[in-house]
């Protein structure tokens, strides 16, 4: 089981493809998180290319931001070819308590069977069928009312989920760890969820999507940490978390985040 | 009548969540600025969607500049919701008088009676029916230009109308105000007008339309002259932006930058 | 034949209207750099109105970053008009190689004559009917092994091909030249070659193709060196470099970086 910094090495030393169907806001952002962690995007969506595409991609994430049919048509498309090919794929259910339109998108996906889903507390809580307070994108709850949640998620459909917020928490059902650190401006930030989702796709392809999970969340928390010592509000802490994210080194990763919940 | 500081501390209290309709290029940055603002914003525009997200919605904004038949429905469901449910929607109506589907489209929006319309002289000029110099998504005409033809829109659709520019207009038709202030970078950097409409919608969450409107504009000169002490040129001037807006309270928002016009 | 320097002053004379049919990813920061670098960006994309917007632009660009069926025909129809009013364009095929909807929308485009291409060594191989390595956005070939593809496709097409890399090089089929600069930094900001193609439309408004070209790599490798001093990673590198694009004049973008191939 290799820790957060051997997970980062062997990110970085394969550099994988990661298939990115995400929303318009977290486009551009996620883009250059992945590459200044050390993967390579590439943002293809629509349903006459994206499962041809799937079948190169080392990852596939999924992300419902800002959906349309069209859109969910061509995120079926990738997973449908991902699931087949072995390849891990990650939902991101943004606001999926929001719209039928994101309840019945959500369902659907998850029948698909995410490698990994990342959310916040109360779009957690919604996939496991618990009232949530979210109303918008932002989450209404605090982590720890989702994690009972996350474990019935990860136990029905064989997911690594994790919930990210002040702690976040990782589980695969038998499993669990919370992961400490990042900033309080990174909630501040538009799409900085939407960003982590992808990067959890760039270590899924290279580890198991447990310590892949683990690993992008440190590295995350570690670059946060890292950008808010930088930043003078949330518009500059936007190049210094990219710049944070690219500048950690495996001595940054270290273990002392990750404690066993 | 609520000063722009009493507005601000309004809406920093309330965190209104602010539904945006907008373009391609302004989302991540718009969706910045609702956030350093002190608003929650979310990106929903999908006519399978939008008008059920508009019903929870404190303010709903449309922005047509990167306009699309499907997106216009969006739009338009979104708006009847809104507008049935008393809910404040601002329109922008970018480059309006470029084609005949923004001709059109803005017809069809207008028609809903938006509580307020902020856009540059060109068009707020093309809205009254007068001849405007514009041909992309700049102004081709002075503020001053257009202040006849705000407040004849103003009269006729019963909305607050904004012209901005070097020195902002404001007016319902009745009452009129100018505002000084902000930055030469900020025509400079792209979406910066249509990030100012979803802030006017966040403030029109919680104050009336004409207060609103004037807080937001006050906001943004204040953010802007903050951001230019920083900035070495249009690209630092962003960062720089979004932590102005955050950094911005009410001592910084008085009312000497507006005047009676 | 116009210097770098002189298509420089030629073109922020002008500050031409570009219609730019990009992806997603790019949208926000090609229209940044475009205003940055002296020029007036507009996105248009719908087929209801990108052919009639293209009537009144000074150039039209299209990227097939994030490509669909509608965007494709949206942008058929702006490069139909702009071809018809002799009015430059200029093509980015990125990622040509990748899917048959990029393969064949590429090939319906180039039968369409865009005054230039635009892309990385491993699109522009692709185009010649070369096998290159190239998976995602990202070139997996050097300049050097596209230098015979390019001078092929500018003879069979009769538009002016750039490969752009560490060393860019430039063809009419006839002249060629390199183009050295930039900072290994570039590479690693998602959308840097897309803003690239903006600003060779930018250019083409104003001087003829080959000179334009040039002049916005040399531009571009300019403001990439003085950026690179100032950032301290990938994301600081972004606002530096908007900030550079705004800051280099004539007396930058001397004829020393060019080199005759």
């Amino acid at each position: 089981m290799p820790t957060p910094s051997e997970s980062l090495v062997a990110m970085r030393d394969a550099a994988p493809l990661v298939q990115c169907i995400t929303n318009f806001v977290a486009m551009n952002f996620a883009a250059n998180a992945l590459l200044a962690a050390g993967a390579a995007p590439a943002m293809v969506h629509d349903p006459e290319e994206s499962g041809e595409f799937a079948a190169v991609a080392r990852a596939v994430t999924v992300n419902i931001g800002t959906l349309s049919p069209r859109w969910l048509a061509g995120m079926s498309e990738a997973v449908a070819v991902a699931q087949k090919a072995g390849t891990p794929w990650v939902l991101d259910p943004v606001a999926c308590f929001a719209t039928t339109l994101r309840r019945e998108g959500t369902g659907k996906l998850l029948q698909m069977q995410p490698t990994i889903v990342r959310g916040n507390a109360s779009e957690i809580m919604a996939i496991a069928g618990e009232d949530s307070s979210g109303q918008g994108v932002d989450a209404g709850d605090p982590v720890a009312a989702a994690e009972a949640g996350a474990r019935k998620v990860a136990e029905a459909s064989g997911s690594v989920v994790a919930v990210t917020g002040e702690v976040d928490y990782v589980t695969d059902g038998t499993r669990a760890v919370r992961i400490a650190g990042g900033s309080a401006l990174m909630p501040r930030v538009t799409a900085t969820g939407c960003s982590l989702t992808t990067v959890c796709g760039a270590y899924a392809a290279v580890v198991e999507p447990f310590d892949a999970t683990v690993a992008a969340l440190v590295h995350f928390a570690a670059a946060g940490e890292l950008a808010a010592d930088k930043a003078e509000g949330p518009g500059s802490f936007i190049p210094a978390f990219l710049d944070a994210l690219a500048a950690v080194g495996p001595d940054t990763l270290n273990e002392d985040r990750v404690s066993v919940a």
